[in-house]
Formats: C-alpha cells, structure tokens, sequence
C-alpha cells in the first residue's frame, strides 16, 4: 500500500460521496476552519491592538490548508488527543520566528476546533437549505398539479378512505418548511469559542486584553458567527440544537422517502423515482435509489443525535470524553443530511406521479373506501341500526360475491331515490383534501 | 395475586416515583386526556351547531376517567392495537342511547390519542417549567453568592487555571435558561389533531361539517392547544419537537449533576448535596442522590428521543408501528425530566458549598495551577527562550523537591523586582470570570 | 383522584398490556423477586450455620409481596435513590424483633436489587422461550407446508427475480432459531449478585462467614441462578448480554412483521394475519395489529439495548447514575420482547398465506422477472452480444406494447427450437430454495 | 483544492487515526476485500468447473485494490446505491474480454457487499483480539502485583469501606476476558453470503451449478470464512452479532478508562498514565488521553450498535435503506474499537499506581471506611442496641471534633479489652478481596 491508501473517498457512503456537503465536512475543509478560526483570531486582537497588524497578515496568509499535511496532523493528534495541538505547532512555524509567538495567543485548543466546528457547521447548512428551498418548490409544484388527484389513503397499511396526492406532496412540503425553519433558527445562533484554558479567558487577560467581550465579540464578526454571552466548552447548546434540527431534517426527508417507496413498489407503482438505478443482471429493475439512500440517512441520524445529546452531560470546564466523542457524530450529520437534501431535490424534482394507478387502486376494495361515508349518510335516511346491518351485510357480500359494493346497493330498493353514483364514487369522497392542501401551500 | 397486583407505582423509577410529572403522565391521567379530548370534540361540533347542546353535556359529563377501568382498557386496546377503540365503545355506552351516537363522530382513533397526548404533554411541562425557574432561581444566588469564590478549573480531570464557583453556576443556569427556552417555545405550538379516516376530514363533512377549519380551531381552543395547519397524523414534527426539548433539558440539568458529582467526591468535597441518602449499613455515607437520579435520566432520554426522531419516518396516512413506537417513550421522557427538574430543585436550593475546600485545592499541584499566567508575564520581562527554559525547570523541581512554585521563583534573583504574591495568587488568575458571571446573571 | 390513580396498568402498551410477561416484570413480581433474594440469603447462611434456621424461616414466610405496599416503597426508594433500602425497614419490621435483625445481613441494597434483576430475567425468559418455541414450529408447519409455493422476490421494493414463500418463511424459523439460542446462552448464564458494600464481601466475613465462595454459591443455589466469579455491581456482562439477546430477538421478530406488513398492503395480499384488527369507522377494514405492534417494539428495542451497553462504562465499585439508569430500560426490553413474542405467536400460528395472489404477481413484469435466466440461458445459444441486445430490445417492448415477454420471444425465429415454457416460466427459476427450505429444517 | 482534497484521514479521530485497525477498515481495505470476494468466487467455480481455470487467475491477479480508483468508484456508487456496480464494470474491464465474462457470474451486488464486510471484520478483529490479550496480560500482572494493595471502595462516589487495587484490577481484566470470548465466538461464526440477486442462488443453477451448496461452501473456504446456512441479505444475524460483541468490548474497556479518570483526578491522583498529553500553554499539566479517548469511544459504540440492531428488522429480499444504513456504522464500530484497543494495551501496560495515595486516602474519612465492621463486630459485644448507638454518636463526633474515630473509640471504657488497632485498620477490612483476586487470576 501506499502511505494515501487508507483515505476515504465515500466507498461506503453513495448517500454523500462526492456531494457538496461531503467536500464541506471533509478533513482538508476541517482543517481549513481551523485555520481561519486562528487567522480571525488574531485578526480580532489586531483590530483591538493586542498583536501586530503584520502578525495578523502573516498568519492570514500561512492559514491556507493546502500548505500543511493533513495526514500527519491526525496522526499526531493522538499524543495530546485533538488536532489543534499540532496544528498550532504547524502554524506557528509556518509563520516563522517574527510572528509565530503570536499565533493562537491566550487560546486553548478547545477554542479552535469548537469555532471550526461551528464554521464547518454553518457551511454545510446552508447548502443543506438551498436543497431543502429546492425540495419545497417541487413538492408545492406538485401539490398544486395534483390538487385533485383521488389516491387510496392508506392506514396500517390497508386502504381506508381516499386522500389526495396533492395533500400528500402538502405534508411533505410542510415538513420541509419545519426542517427549513429548525435549521435557520440553529443557523442563525451558531456561535464562535473563545474561553481559554478553563473558560475564565484569563490567558487573554494576561496577554493584556482589558475588554474580553470585544475581543470575543470582534472574533465572532470576523467568522460570522454570533458572539457567546459565555464560553460554552461545557455548554454544548449549539451542538445540542444542531443534533436536533439535524435528526429532524434527516426524519422529515425520511417520511418522504418511506413513503416514495411505498407507492414505488412493484404492485402498487403509483409514483416512480425520475431515474431509478439499474441492475446489472436484471435488465428491467429501476431501484428507487434516491428514496433508498434517504431512508438509510434516516434511520441513523436519530442515534448520532442521541451522542450528541448525550454529550451534554459534560463534567468539570472541559470533560474527558465527551467533548471528544461529539466530532464524529456531528460531522456524520451534517453529511448524511446535507447528502440526503441533494437527493430530495432529484426525488421531488423527478417523481413521476401515475394519476390513473391511483384512481384504479381505489377499487382495489369493490367501493368499502368509501363505507365510512356510507355509514354516515345513510343513517339518516335508514335509521342508523338498519344503515349499520345493511353496510355490513352488503359489506361481506362484495368478498363473497366478488361485486362492488354501489352494484350491489343499487339492488336495494330502500336506496332507489339515493344519488348512488354521487355517494361511492371515491374522488367525491375526499373531504378537506383540496382547501387543506391550498392553505398548506400558502405557507412560505 | 389480586388482580391490582401487576400495575406500576414507580418501583423501579426513584427518580420520578411520586412526583407531580408521575401523576400527570399516569395511565389515569392519560385516560382523563383521552376523554377530554373527546368532550372538546363534541363541544366544538355543538358549537358549530354539528351536534345537539345536550350531546355535549352528556359527554362532558360522562367523561370522567374515575367511571371507567383503566385496566380492561388496556388490555382490550391489544385487539385493535390502541387504546381508543374500547375507550369509544365504554363512552358510548356511558353516555347512554340517547346521545351516545354523537361520540367521536366523524374522528379516528388517532385525532383522539394524539390529543390526549398534547394534552399530557402541556401539562408536564408546566410543572417542568415550573421547576425550570425555581432552579434557575437558587442557580442565580448561588452564581451572585460566590462571584468570586475561587476554585480549580479542571479539564481532562486535572487542574487547569483557576476559576469561580460563581461561572460555574452561572454556567448552570445559562443551560436551565435554554432549557426553559426551548421547552416553553415547544410547549406554545403544540397542536390539537384532527384529520378523520386518512387525514381529509372527510367523515366530519360527511356529518355536515361545512367548514372543518373552524372545526379545528374550535376543537383546539376548547383544549388550549394550538390549530393545526394540516392534520399531522404522519407529519410528526410536534413529537420531534417534544424529543428534541426534553433530550435537552435532561442533559442540561444531566450537566449540573454530573459537577456536583464530581466535586462532591470524598477527596474533593467542594459541594455536598443538601441531604445525603443515607446507607444502612455505613453510617457515615451521604450519597448525593439528587444528582445520581438526574444523572441516571440524562443517560436514557437522548436514546428516548432518539426512538421519536426515528418514528418521523412513518409511512402513508397512519404507520402500522411508527405510531405506536411514540407513546412510551414519550411518556417516559416526560416523566424522567419531570422528575430530574423535582430533584433538580431541591438539588440547587440545598446545595452547599464549601469555599474553603475550594480555596485549599488550588494549592494541590504547587502552585503550577498558574503557571500559564507565568508563561504569558516573564516572557517580556525575561525574553521569550529564558521565560520558557525557567519554567519548565522550576516546574519539574516542584513535583521533585516538593517545594512551590512560588518559592521557588522567589529564588530568582532575575525576578527580584517582580510582585510574585500577585503572579502566583490564584485568586487573582480568574480572567474574566467575575464580568462573565455578572453579564450572564443579567439574562432573565 | 384515589390514591391508586397514576399506576400504570398497560395503557400505552397494547404490545405487553395483560401478557405473561407483563406480570412476570410488574411491580409485584419484582417486589417479590427483592424478597424471594432476601429470603435465599439468609437460607443460604443458615445452610453455613451462619444464620439460625428460625430466622431463615421466618424471613422465607414474611417474604411475601402481599404483605408489602409496593407504592409506598416506590415513593420512599427517592430518599436513598432504590427500593432495598426501604424494602429492608419494612421486612425486618415483618419478621419482627427476634429475628429482624438477621435480614439482610452482610449485603449491599445492590446485592439484592441485582440479584431481583436476574430472577425476574430468568422468569421472563422462560416465558419467551416458550413463545419462540411455538413460533418456529409455525414457521416450520409454513415452510414445509410451501417449499414450492412460489412468488416474487423483491429487492429495493421491486420484484427481482422469483423466490418461494417457503424459503421466507424458513429465513423467519432460522432467526427465531438464532434469537433462541442466544436467549438460551444468556439465560443460563445469569448470575446471582453478592459482594457487600464495595464487592469485597467484607461484612460477610465481619459476620462470621469463612468461605465467601461457599457463601455466593449456596445463595445462588437457592435461586437457581448461576454463582458469579467475582461480584459484578460494575462488571457488567450479565445486564449486556441481556440488552443483546433481547435487541437481538426483537429484531428477529421485527423482521417476520416487517415482511407481513409488505405482504399484506391491500395491493398485495399474498398473506392476511388470521385475525386482523377492525376499525369502529371503516368496517371493511382488518389491520395487521400483530405485525403493527412487533414493528412498534422492534423499533423501541435497540435504543433501550443501547442504554444498557452504555451503562457498562460504570465507575468505582457502584456507579452514580449508571445502575440506575438500566433498571427501566431492561424492564422495558423484557416486557416489549415478551409481548412480541406473543403476538409472533399468533401471527405465525394464524398467518393466511394465498399462493394463488403470489402467482398472478409474478405476471406484472410482464415476464421480466425472469429476465435474469434468459440472459444466463440465451448467451451459449446466441452469442453473448446478440443476447444481450436481443433482450435489451424485447424488455423495452414489453413496457410500450404491453405483451410479455414470452410472447415476444415466441417471435424470434432464432429461438425456435428453445423450449421457451421452460425458459420463461416463473415457476421454474426458484433455483436452489427448495433444498435451502429442506437444509434449513433439520434445522432443530 | 486539488482532487484529493477532501478525503478523510482521521482528522477528527484521534481515537483510531493511524492505527492498525483504520488501516483494516478504511476505503482501500474494503476495496480490496470486495475484489477478494469477487476472486474467491471465480475459483470457486473453476474448483467446481463452472469456469475455466485461466479465467480464475486472471480474475485473482487483476483484483488488486491498487489498480483501481476508489474514489471514482465511491462517486459512481451513487447512481446504483453501492460501489459493487461500478466495481464489477471496472473489474471486468481489467480482466478483459476473454474472461471478463466470467466476473461476478450468478452473483448480486450484496453477496460481495456482504463478503466483503465479513473479511474486513474478520481482519480487524483478529487486531482486537491481540490487543485484547495484550490488555488482559498487563491486568493480569497489575492484579498480581497488587492483591493486597488496600485502596478505598468507593460507592455513588463516596468512600465506602476499603477494597484492593488488585481485584479492581482483577475486574477490569475479567470484563476484558469477557469481551475476548465474545468477539472470538462471533469471530468464528461470520459467514460468506452467497445467495443470487433474490437469495435463491438461481443464477448460478442457470450457470450450470448444480450443488449450490458445495459452492457456497467452496467460495467461504476460499475466503477463511463460514458457510452459511441460508443466504442472509435480510437475515442479518452476523451484523447483529458484531454489533453485541463490539458495543460490549467498547463498554469493558470503557469501564476501565472510567475508573482511571476517577483515579487519576488531581485530588486522588491514585494513578496515573504512563505518558500524559501535555498542554502548551499549562506545562504542568498531563492529560489523561487514552482513557479520555477510550471513553469517548464508550460513548459512540452503544447507538452505533442501536443502528445495526434496528437493521434487523430488513423487508423483502433486500431492503431499502436498511442494509445500505449498515455500512458506516459498522466500520466506526470497528474502527472505534480497534483504536480502544490499542489505547487499552498502552494504558494498561503504562499505568502508574500510587499505592501510598491510596492508603493515605483510607484515612480521609477519619476511620468511618470501616464503620460497617464495627457495627457487625461490636453488636455481639456490647449489644446491637448500644453499639449502634455509640457508633452513631462517635460518628458525629469524628466530624464535629475533627477526630478519628480509633481515637474516640479507644477512650471507651467498654472497649478497653477490644483490639481496636484490629478493628479500626482498613488494611484488615478487605475481606475476600484477596482470595476473589486469585480466583479471578486462575481464568485464562
């Protein structure tokens, strides 16, 4: 092997290799928020006099990632137990002797990497909400096409009543209007790190900073992140609250995909994926690849959530483990998230809706979709004991008999006068369906 | 065995037994929320003229949870895989022939759980929000209290820098804020659900229903529960809401007893929980129980949530195990927190602190507990290269010779000159810890 | 409200509510497993001649949970954070001054709350095991009963090639096979627990006892319960095992359900649950409710495990918070898997299997389903090129003309002489399932 | 950027970068086990003429992972849902046309995905088990060494009564034996998967196999694996029990790096690792990473294990997202522990143990670590009414005089016959410490 064999590219993750938010949260973009966490840092202490503005320059300029050995930082990493101690080590001699006193003046390690982190995180966000904006158009494109088309709405798996595709691509348009609005809300609070050794940020103090909250908050402005009323090493609300809209983000693309699957099956194949992946030995299988790489982001983005939340309980100013066990679990996803998006937006921007399989399924049951109207509009006409016998007697007869149930109804003599064609027909028995989904798509 | 014999009391749970959360998410306390909701339901059709005034007395009335038996509910909830089914049934027949036919028309067995289970959910949550402030509260007095009380800062278990028991909590309550924060703006939004058969409201217009969103709002309001935009049936953004502030505050207050663990231990005895459990056998043993019970339930919510972040993924219009993944671990999230915020008070208002023990610690590694601000001071005064070398050298000869840091500088004739008491005194190494602990205190 | 209101009976729980294994593991039956570990102490010291044989018998009598108010020790557990504490007042309190003070002699509260633990495991196994027993001979029964009844295999939701309902049914009999051996391997492993105060069983000795190991083993005795090598209050593989096989089991179950869900959609009907859930509202409509509520634990259950594995990572000689934290969740595992496994059971005795709905599906790809053949079969006779382009164009007409494939083929003047029945017969490319389905049987 | 910017090195992943076992798990290593599959498979055929000698060594020799471009193949991966598609076009291309044909005959994608993965486990388990074994060794010495070294038992993070370093030792070792056994016996088990595109095997008969079991059987003793039963695309027992094993594994070794944090505190200081990270800004300071970064991984392993156990529940032949959720998961699993591991041996090997700070802490208590001997010895001699009471009283006093308890008691005129030096010496309150140690020590 040679020394870049034991890399990953993504082998084993078609949900994110290759995708934008895989390049955001790699190790070289990792490491370049590193470095800009420690250029703005001592660009924030030129701005308030504490370093030389040449300091400040020559940092700036040193902090370019392409110029250090990412390899060789995570190997070293192990002896002090994060990336941060020789990075600064890299840096500080990369900037040479004139200069390098300066770098990462006053800060601790933790300061850095939780910046970057916080760098890293709004990065990917914010491709993650251009998909989410692109995912949202197409389902409020379908929703509106499909206002009226009549599908079988299923419960436990069985047909119950009919819905609408149009209130179907509503929901999963509203789902992702919460998940857009869950990940701005974290986004927009992100904050920068700046605490020192054990949060006190005496270091900078004793470097001769007199106003730490400038210092905090002139660091924060240079990143564009917001500035912390406190050091949060052992805080973890940001990290908390991405693991939240995270895991939301995950499930609520997850609902479409679970469902895409669904109506994709073989027997059913109401809707299909706009490309589905092909097999090399079966030349006629089209995979619902896209809904499939969504459903497996789902199902784990839940548990990496729980380490994160679990992290919260953090002892002392930095904890043993925690702090460390967070790095993965949270780069993992933002990858899986920010993977997933990109395949909502070729899902919903592709879904080929089959109006009439729906239609035909929703006689799959010989017209008991429509009983619970039947229960309910023929009890006052019949009396309510009699609607009850009649549904259920006629109910039994569409298995026997294998006849629908309006044919049978119209061989009732009590219903002669009854709009039969009106009552069982399964498109007018759709309820709120089409005002539901206008209001829906009101939101923006 | 009596047929009492297998129901729980909370044997297991000393954490939540007893408590106030244990009775608002009881199996009666749930039983009452499905009757309300059903009650509401009725009131709300009544007031749209949907259903006869008496109807609704008759419901209201009837819905009492003391007449009904929690227990064959239960059991008979196994033959239709909810609870609601046979809830229906014993209602009807309460309510008697007259008026029974009105109850629950037009609603499926999930407009009624999920309700029910807002309804619990609110009325947990006022107590964890109650609690949440009194916490806060005794957090606020301890940060003003000892602002400037010195003790060790630790990271990775060892002493770093020094820093104040007044951050520290200060620290604490910045979590129970955000808690309480996002606890309260979950608790705000949490919406009555209605949607019928499919989630079209179908059967509710085939009853008459002209207008189902003002059936809706008025349902909702009947409840104090917010309107839904769209029946949520598998758009479970409500309960991935609840997940994600619960996860939260659990590992927030998890954060504070996992510090009063630590600094309560035998060797570090900086703080000692009000009332110790005590052993039976060992009769000089004060267990910091509050803090073990908390502990212990920030260990199981993220996996909890975690349960619920999955069940976003739910397929069709009702998911045949999604669905009823949800109710127990929802409950159990809310009683854990409920429970952790009970001790979570009593943990913070009995706290006690020893300042002394504090004091004393920060002798513990020689004087080395400053030695950053030594790093930073004598490097101008002694150039860069001569700052490092003597410090290292002295530090080694601390740990060897057993003598402090500070008498050994005092031996430096290069440093004659230097105000050595204020160099090594740790009480005067606390950086920004008391401004912090003051702008945070100004947070409400 | 009385004072029973908040127990909890099932409510939420339609998966355990009532169940053997819901009593097995309520409050009772571990208050009666604290008692029965109580009374096999001191009958085990009294077999050493470290106890009088009156105050063995007088423990064993008073050891009744009848006799006990089990709400009132939950409620007083909160003080010293578990039951034994209480538990221990109240039994000595019932065997009365002359032997009182035999009770609990020498023990720790971990002692006895572990040792419980493993009793109420054992018993619930043993409840499971049958379950698993009578489900694999269902299976067994399905899987013979159709070693030829063939369908179509679906991969990524789509139909692949054909497969045989017998080879499914034998995969579900072989995990079941698998859960119960690993239940089996952890059941008799379980150990009693017995090491005083901090695992020494120091007090044992201060009691008199010589031999400790006699001691453990005789108490193990008693329970039947395997006798441990060293006392496991933070050693703990017993309680992981238990999170592994149940999550294991669990999963088994899952799957069964999972597959019944697919199989049953209202499209697909190749099988029916023998008793299917009805709806109060939609008469026609059976539910997969047994199915549904193995899903919905197969959904709970790793999470819980995951608690569990956590809690291995336990400090010093008992853990504050991590033993705590496993008492509900390894109650709740019991309880989910014990009510899985009785629903499996009536799943599997109950399935209705229709072979005649499997055959007509192998008809929806119009013949594509064995396009995997004809390409292994068609490249000798054609030339591997011509094979390929051949089927290539006939699986495209097969889509835009609506015929099958076989009609196609029957075309070609090249394939005259190919027995094309054979070839194109679903029926006839089962390959290896029915000597897999005959291997997988003798299975035992 | 340049192309190969973004690849993963470990940056964040001090735990595992550069070890062995990232070596065994990362990209280039799970290429080159797919093509080990896809090798093994050919000449399994050849072995059973089903292709020509020559086609099975050109396969063999083009198999090698340094030939192709995982990263090319990680992005085409996407379209199919996994990188076996592309690599069987890659292979096939490098075998070239006279036998390329032959590649990946009668196969399915997951069969070599599966294969794959049970080859990567095998290897890097084989890395665990000898770091596992060096682990138990360094214990095994470390309990010898201190058997009667007396320490304080510490219980919810109090002092308790005393213990010994060596059976804490002797505990750490058995829960690492414990985890050997267990990854040896899943180790043996894991199977070659071999099944065809549905797990019928029915391309291979169309191949012209006519003993699919003697290939299965062939192809897994090509491979050092086992030959499975049945093909198991959705029976997914190996990966469940890789998950038990490992979470398991992660535990034990968590526990260990628990207890040396606790320890290693600056207050205790009882040990201490061999080579503590440093600081560069605090150079007193010596962290206690590999029990910080064995602690972390404590903490990922269990949800890890969670996503694996909830992919049991895997519909249909093959399942869309379940399997696909697998992958990352697993190799994190296998990484994280790989690297605990190897954190293992060098923390035990190195550990420092202060046997002095131990028994000067025996004293912190002012002699109440041996309180509950006194109550169990002096009750025979002055009666359990008035020992209980002199103890009590004398216990208050140890802290309101500031006295020890030896001291008190020794001016009691009833005890001046009592060997107080006896009673009061925590080094003589062990109990069965020693003995449990020895037989702890004779399990190999």
């Amino acid at each position: 092997m040679t020394s870049a064999d034991p890399d990953d590219t993504g082998l084993l993750a078609p949900g994110w290799a290759g995708s934008p938010a895989a390049h955001a949260t790699g190790d070289t973009a990792w490491l370049q928020a590193l470095l800009d966490a420690e250029a703005a840092l001592i660009r924030a202490q030129a701005a308030l006099d504490l370093a030389p503005a040449e300091a400040a320059s020559a940092v700036t300029e040193a902090a370019d990632a392409g110029r250090f050995d990412v390899r060789s930082l995570a190997e070293r990493a192990r002896s002090g137990g994060n990336p941060v101690i020789p990075l600064v080590a890299d840096l500080t001699k990369a900037v040479g002797d004139a200069y390098g006193p300066h770098v990462h003046r006053g800060a601790t390690s933790q300061d850095i990497m939780d910046t970057a982190t916080m760098l890293v995180a709004v990065r990917t966000l914010d491709l993650v909400l251009g998909d989410l904006e692109r995912t949202q158009r197409a389902l409020a494109r379908l929703a509106a096409e499909h206002r009226d088309t009549v599908m079988p709405g299923r419960t436990l798996t069985q047909h119950a009543v009919p819905t609408t595709f149009g209130l179907k691509a509503a929901g999963w348009r509203s789902l992702v209007l919460d998940a857009r609005d869950r990940v701005i809300e974290v986004h927009d609070d992100l904050p920068a790190q700046l605490g020192g050794a054990a949060g006190t940020l005496a270091a900078f103090t004793a470097y001769g900073t007199r106003n730490t909250a400038a210092l905090t908050a002139a660091f924060a402005r240079e990143l564009g992140l917001a500035a912390p009323l406190l050091p949060w090493h052992t805080l973890r609300t940001p990290i908390a609250d991405l693991a939240g809209c995270l895991a939301f983000t995950a499930g609520a693309l997850g609902k479409i995909a679970t469902d895409v699957l669904v109506l994709g099956r073989t027997e059913i194949a109401e809707v299909a994926e706009g490309t589905g992946g092909g097999s090399s030995a079966m030349p006629h299988k089209a995979n619902p690849v896209r809904s499939t790489l969504i459903a497996a982001a789902a199902r784990r983005a839940p548990q990496l959530a729980a380490t994160l939340y679990g992290a919260l309980a953090a002892e002392d100013e930095r904890p043993a483990g925690a702090w460390h066990a967070e790095w993965e679990p949270l780069r993992d996803l933002l990858r899986l998230v920010g993977g997933a998006a990109r395949d909502a937006v070729e899902l919903t921007e592709g879904l080929r809706v089959r109006p009439e399989a729906m239609r035909e399924h929703l006689d799959l049951t010989q017209g008991l979709v429509v009983s619970e109207r039947l229960s309910a509009e023929l009890a006052p006409l019949l009396g309510r004991a009699r609607a009850k016998s009649l549904l259920t007697d006629l109910a039994r007869r569409t298995c026997t008999e294998g006849r629908s149930l309006g044919e049978l109804l119209a061989e009732e003599p009590e219903l002669k006068d009854v709009d039969l064609d009106e009552l069982t027909d399964p498109a007018r028995y759709t309820g709120a369906a089409g005002s539901l989904t206008d209001r829906a798509l009101e939101r923006r």
